[in-house]
């Protein structure tokens, strides 16, 4: 008999996630059965959409929703042998048993010198939201400029130097003077620490005062607004994300957009990556290339131990993380 | 020597505008010149946005913007015979002297019985707006359904009777019950006076419970918000106008629209006519067959009298009108 270790949802966000809001439940799970296997939580991932997405995909007392790299360590399923690694949408807990729908094995081509955890981060979902924002969103072409933010994050950062091994120019902006120095280390043009600058209308005019061709937009709220008024006509805005404005308990207002898309002829469209799941084999063919020839740096944040992971994600909305924020169990 | 009227814009618009933010003036015009002809004004168009563009493609003193049909009674350019008529962006003017760049002769295949105020409407800028935002913007497929709201108007009565040609439900969305009769009478499948309606979220959920594949946007503004969460997943968006926010004096705020487009995975993109300049000959043509064929009406709200000019501007930006708003001289 095996012990699972579960994070709970006792309460529905309100604001801020707070402890309080979470609980450490213990399970007794059953022996797989036939085509089950049993399944060890290795590094469990930590993303900003858990925030939103709990409001409307959860209900208070559902263990929280997340995806986790690990190890099969009991199997009566044939496609997953004992000690291989799979990626699974398992939620917020260090064991499970399940049959093998939903289960992804970590590819057979994936070199032994590349952490797991990546599967989670560059070389997983927020990987493949950045390519797909990029080339099937944006459609960016080389000697563009492209403006991200939330640039230092497990997204922002791949997009950046996917923008630039495109033979783009890359503006981001970021929370803190040592996310701006890790957007330099990764070749973005421009960098600023959004906190800190006067104007965001100055700095981003200073940046690009040709304005910007492509939006990857990661954050929403007011930032939104005074990009908007920095695209070229015909600009494009990949929207993936909407941080900003996560914890709010009565939504934040601004300027409706609709006279600034008009006059400039924008194309602003939301995503997710599911949307091209068909070429996900392909695309993580494509980011394992890009990771092993050094052309995409991969920073983590790692927080240790499964009982921190609350921690972890409270840290994540606050912007502690500098890259991929990853729970190692 | 011929005396021109003409409308200048005394004073930029602050909130609605005003009869005192208007001057008539009369302007004496000189001979016309080798290669110059000499328009006289025969049905000049008011539109919505003339409004937001006064403040910022003219300067206190400037004769107000605006496209007219004109009749050529004098002409020393080969290429504009007198008594020809062409529709020309001469602004507010009874009377005009200028090279033949930028006037569109009527077309040859003009029908007879055809009013000549058509070329500001129907077949016309608001005409090509409604075939371009379903086509190119929306790519609006049978089957799918549409929602229009300012649906009355120059450019919504003649989306939904395209949506309808192309075998679409409609849903139109207007400021009076004479409006929606309207409405009812071009075949829109649904229509609803916005101002008396309770709930204008009940009333789009009763109107299509299954959401909507498409909207065509020319209101903004708080309605925009409300439109958004009754997309279907993949819907589209063509932003054409957003006259409820022109007369803000300080811009009015609601909740950003980021994570709704992210859930639903919506696509918005704003757009201008202009943009597909070189179809607008074969589309004029698929338009005058429509016209031709009974398949689109085309509803006018005519203004006599080039003395009320601001008067008929005034009352469009109040929703007076029923179809285009026209000024006949």
């Amino acid at each position: 008999m095996v012990q699972a270790k579960t994070w709970i949802l006792t309460k529905h966000f309100e604001g801020s996630p707070k402890e309080s809001d979470f609980e450490l439940k213990v399970e007794e799970l059953p022996e797989p059965k036939d085509g089950e296997v049993l399944l060890e939580a290795v590094f469990l991932s930590i993303d900003p959409y858990m925030r939103p997405f709990s409001a409307f995909r959860m209900k208070e007392g559902d263990v929280m929703i997340g995806t986790q790299v690990a190890k099969v360590i009991q199997s009566k399923n044939p496609a997953f042998a004992v000690g291989s690694h799979v990626v699974g949408r398992c939620g917020w807990r260090t064991h499970t048993v399940c049959d093998g729908t939903d289960l992804i094995p970590v590819m057979p081509e994936w070199p032994q010198d590349i952490s797991l955890s990546l599967a989670l981060g560059t070389i997983g979902m927020p990987g493949l939201t950045a390519v797909y924002g990029i080339e099937e969103v944006l459609g960016l072409k080389a000697g563009e400029t492209l403006l991200v933010n939330a640039a230092a994050g497990a997204v922002g950062s791949v997009v950046g130097q996917i923008a630039k091994i495109k033979g783009c120019k890359v503006v981001g902006s970021a929370g803190s003077d040592a996310k701006v120095a890790f957007l330099k280390e990764l070749g973005f043009d421009e960098a600023f620490n959004y906190k800190t600058i006067g104007s965001l209308e100055e700095t981003l005019k200073k940046a690009s005062p040709e304005g910007y061709d492509c939006f990857f937009e990661n954050v929403g709220g007011p930032f939104s607004t005074v990009a908007l008024q920095q695209m070229k006509d015909f600009g494009r805005i990949a929207v993936c994300g909407s941080i900003s404005t996560y914890n709010d308990t009565t939504p934040q207002t601004g300027p409706y957009p609709q006279f600034t898309m008009i006059v400039k002829q924008l194309k602003m469209e939301g995503f997710m990556q599911s949307r091209w799941e068909h070429k996900h084999p392909e695309t993580l063919k494509r980011l394992i290339g890009w990771v092993k020839e050094g052309k995409l740096q991969c920073r983590e944040h790692t927080t240790k131990g499964f009982e921190n992971m609350p921690a972890g994600f409270m840290g994540l909305l606050k912007g502690e993380n500098i890259g991929k924020a990853i729970i190692a169990v």
